[in-house]
């Protein structure tokens, strides 16, 4: 790994709105390569929305050729139901990742907060500020799961870093 | 859809168990093409399981060439955490469906019971020995992850067989 061009693909996994970010750089120094969000139609049928997120994620992992994926690792859920379908839009964005052979490591909302906006009680909004000054950008990133996502690739970079400094410790 | 061609694949989704089961026929005269078990190892990324879930499911769905996939849609779990990995198992397979163009029918565990053993509370071992006698299999299929998978094809088959004489009816 080289930390100028180390990059990581952030994912917000959900079924109607999966949120995407990618960054490159180190820490210190980061960028936005790309962000947004990939929205299906509840319409459609449910095997079908989740193949749309799984191919558009592999398209941009095949485009951008991150060297890892970062995901929200849910631990509540507002019911069983929504438990399901975060878990089918997390496996989506899992299997893309293991297409390409790219690690995947998962975070914990408080565990994204905390490196980002300092304190794992921050609200979305104050984690959509920091990415935004940290990534240098013009204006904040929208939707939120774009600047969720950005906020997953952003920490796990921090913690790339962390590990590369520590192996290199005498 | 003719009859006497029409295959359906049946899945009970598991992270570290994902059973299959592939009949063809009709209702009252179907014979199992073939079924077994995905296992996955604990040990192993997550990432990784979901893409062997993926990636021999297509295998399966290639060779076999199903006509529709019956796939278990739970409506419990034990807890937020198994929730999320049964999502995830299911997405494994309902894109491997999407893939192929085929379409995707879900069951809760008591119209699997009903439609196969006659009533929605019957024990998992009833059912697998009414899938023995309606496959007019030898002994019954081990695993029950099997079993159950192979009852789901059944079901959608049942189903599917009835929609056939409905649209037929004058």
């Amino acid at each position: 790994m080289t930390a100028t061009a180390y990059r990581v693909i952030g994912i917000d996994p959900g079924l109607a709105a999966t949120g995407y970010g990618i960054v490159s750089g180190d820490a210190r120094n980061a960028e936005a390569v790309t962000y947004g969000v990939i929205r299906t139609r509840s319409a459609r049928p449910r095997a079908e929305r989740l193949q749309a997120i799984h191919e558009q994620l592999a398209t941009l992992i095949a485009e951008h050729r991150p060297d890892e994926l970062a995901i929200e690792e849910p631990y509540v859920a507002a019911n069983v139901r929504s438990a399901f379908a975060i878990g089918e839009a997390r496996a989506a964005a899992m299997i893309a990742a293991a297409e390409h052979g790219i690690d995947v490591f998962e975070y914990q909302s408080s565990a994204v907060k905390a490196a980002v906006a300092g304190y794992g009680g921050a609200p979305k909004e104050q984690v959509q500020a920091m990415v935004t000054m940290q990534l240098g950008l013009d204006a904040p990133p929208e939707p939120l799961d774009a600047a969720d996502a950005l906020a997953l690739a952003l920490t796990r970079l921090a913690e790339a870093a962390l590990e590369s400094r520590m192996v290199g410790r005498p």
